[in-house]
This record gives C-alpha cells, sequence and structure tokens, in this order.
C-alpha cells in the first residue's frame, strides 16, 4: 500500500492494555456489591448507568468512577458505606496510577513505522489520562501529533484528515474496535485495519462486518503492519 | 497592532461565565457539610484535595465532583450518607448541564474579531464538557480551530502555534487568569490581553504581574478589544 502516508493509531488496547485493568476492577466492584447482587446484576446495572451518563461524562476513568460511585448507591439502595465509595474512588484512582504496559512487538513495530510513515495517535478518553499514559509508553517521540477526541465517528476524522491536509486515500487507521477505529475510517473514504484485542468493552461492539475491498484489513498483531504495507 | 493575525481566546469567565456556577455549588457544597464544619474549613479542604488530585485528574467537572465527594468523606469521617452523595453526584451533572450564559458583549465582539482575525478558542478541562458548551455558547461557526489542552504552559502554546504555522509575534491570547492564559503566552513572545472576571479560582490565581510593555494589555470588557486591536 504504497499510497498511504498517514496512519492513524487507537491507543487503548491497541497500544497497550486498557480492558484488562478495567476487567480487574470490575471483579472487585462486583466483589465489593455481592452481598446485595449477583454479578451479572452489577454489570448490566453498572453498564446502563454508563450508557445513561456518556452523553454528559464522555469516555475515561473520571466518569466511569462516578458512574460505578452511583450504581452502587442505586443497587444498595443508600446501604453502602462511605467507606467503601472511598474504596471506588481509591480503584478510579489505581486505574490512573496503572502502569502501561504495551501489547507485545507495538514498541518495535512503531519504531519502525515511525521511519516510514507519519504516525498521528487518535483516542478518546480523559485529556490528562491519553496523555499521561503516552508519555509513559516511551512511544511519543515517534508520534508526529496526538487526537484525543470525545468521539471517534467519521465527522471526527474527516475533521483531523482536513486540518492535517491528508487526503483519506493517504490514510489508514489501525486499531481494536471495529465501531471507533475501523467502520468511520471506511465511511470516509480510508483505509483501516482491524487488530482485535482479546476484550472489548460492550459500548464499543458492533456487529457490522466492514464491506470494503482493499481498504479493510483484520491482522492477528500490529507487528504484521509493516508487512502488509509493503505487500498490498 | 496590525501585526497581530491570529487571537486565542480562553473560554471559562471570559467568554462565558463559569465561577459563578462553581461558586453556587460551593455554596451548597457548605451547606451540606455545615453540621461538621465551618465554611472556612470546608473551602480549604476541598481546595487541598483538589490540588492533590490535579496531577492525576486534570481540570474539569468531574475532577472536581471526585474530589468533592472524597472530602466529604474525610471531613464527616465517613458519617456522610449515601444519599448526600447521590446529591453531590447529582450537583456534578447539574453543572454539566448548566445553560452557557454568555459575558455581556461577548457575541457582537466575537462576531466583529472574526471578520478580520483567525480565532482560536484554548481551553482546559473536560473534553466533552468544554466541546458541549462552545457549542450551546453559538459561538463555534466563528472559531477556525479549538484547542482543549491538559495545561495551559508555554510549552503548550508554543505547541499550538508551531502546530498552526503561527508566528508568537501574530498572536494575541485573550483570557481571565493571568496565570493560564497571560504570563506564558508573554513568555513565548506574543501578546496578550487580560480580562479580569469578577471572581477567579485560587488554582487560576497568581501575584506575578507581567512586565512586557507594548505587548501585556488589560481591558475591563473583551468588548474594547476591536478597538485596541485598532489602536496601538
Amino acid at each position: 500500500m504504497k499510497h498511504i502516508r498517514v496512519i492513524g493509531l487507537d491507543a487503548d488496547d491497541t497500544l497497550w492494555h486498557n480492558e484488562t485493568i478495567f476487567e480487574k476492577v470490575h471483579e472487585r466492584y462486583r466483589a465489593l456489591l455481592s452481598e446485595y447482587h449477583d454479578a451479572a446484576t452489577v454489570d448490566q446495572t453498572l453498564l446502563a448507568t454508563e450508557m445513561r451518563n456518556l452523553e454528559l461524562y464522555g469516555y475515561g476513568v473520571k466518569g466511569f468512577t462516578l458512574s460505578a460511585i452511583e450504581t452502587a448507591i442505586e443497587l444498595t439502595r443508600g446501604k453502602i458505606s462511605a467507606e467503601e465509595i472511598r474504596t471506588l474512588i481509591e480503584l478510579g484512582r489505581d486505574m490512573l496510577n496503572h502502569p502501561v504496559d504495551l501489547l507485545e512487538g507495538v514498541a518495535e513495530t512503531i519504531a519502525r513505522l515511525a521511519t516510514s510513515h507519519v504516525l498521528l495517535l487518535i483516542t478518546k478518553g480523559d485529556l490528562r489520562d491519553q496523555q499521561r499514559k503516552l508519555t509513559k509508553s516511551g512511544l511519543a517521540p515517534h508520534f508526529s501529533g496526538v487526537e484525543i477526541v470525545s468521539e471517534k465517528d467519521s465527522a471526527t476524522y474527516a475533521e483531523i484528515l482536513r486540518r492535517r491536509n491528508v487526503a483519506p486515500a493517504e490514510f489508514l487507521m489501525a486499531g481494536n474496535s471495529l465501531k471507533s477505529d475501523i467502520l468511520p475510517v471506511l465511511e470516509i473514504g480510508g483505509a483501516a485495519l482491524h487488530v482485535p484485542y482479546e476484550l472489548s468493552w460492550m459500548l464499543d461492539r458492533t456487529d457490522q462486518i466492514p464491506a470494503a475491498p482493499g481498504r479493510f484489513f483484520q491482522l492477528g498483531s500490529l507487528r504484521e503492519l509493516p508487512a502488509l504495507l509493503e505487500r498490498v
């Protein structure tokens, strides 16, 4: 794909582990509420709260923490103690303080891609949290630009490309979410590489399978991207 | 100042009221905790929590809400009820849902400036919250660019100008905070207009008075900016 000049990369669960951290927090959350409700009820109610708050809070750890506190109060009918709520605040802080654990092969692959392509980090979430993770990751010097956005839809991608004078035909986006990284980019005429992660967040899931021959690819690891760029 | 081509504008308390909303929330917060502590203790402890959490949470309503919950648990030694914590979550939501109330003269001034200059909105806070306020404000069409950043220091301004091919000598930043809008811009060689707001947040205050003849200005209202640009 010699026409690809600029590569956009998602961050959470594409460059570094994220959903595994949330999964651990969910486990502790279920345990905290286990005397009141079974795990499925806890999960469903938390997800419903997150969906209800998404428009207002946006993505990220702080909004998640607020939704978790709200859900815990609701599920315990106000019986949860202040001490337990403090535990939830601590859980949120632990997530923000968590070390950045790169996916296998990411460090070498990004370093290699940066010698041949312009790399953009395109991610949603809390502004400061995502910047901190990028800094901790050691990958920052390889990126020409960082876009932390509140929603990854086709309008957002179109605006990023317009502002940076990148034609959609020169652009490939790589990420683990069909909904956020793949479909909107295919929609505006770019190419997209899906690298599925072992887990995916309910709100990032979609059943839609892209039909875009020559523009949609799926690989087991980001490590295979340099070869794909050479090959097609 | 015919050499000014690009004007950066702060958002909260420069274009629309913000600190007045926080002040109302602080009043309700003090009332909620009044049976435990006097107002000064509540204010000081909350501010200390906010400062402690700033590096991790960054600026914005969600971090404020989490700090307010944490402080309330601390100040009541865990006696605060889940119902009262729910009230704090509601307070945070009310802030996010609050209508945008433009400062006097802002609508006309921004519309007028947009005909002669490139306007950039440069603000810190929660990503989605600031975007929502800009949309609600009706001012969005006048801005060529929006920069929601996690810290307004000289490195951030230098990076924004570099990325947009703007020389510091062509740039004027207008805002209500000496610390965030004025000093870092003067430091990198830009011009800055201070428009003080009636209230200012403790963490945005500084005692430093800028010494930058011909580059630092102070006006009572943004409405006087077009005349300033013509005059100097």
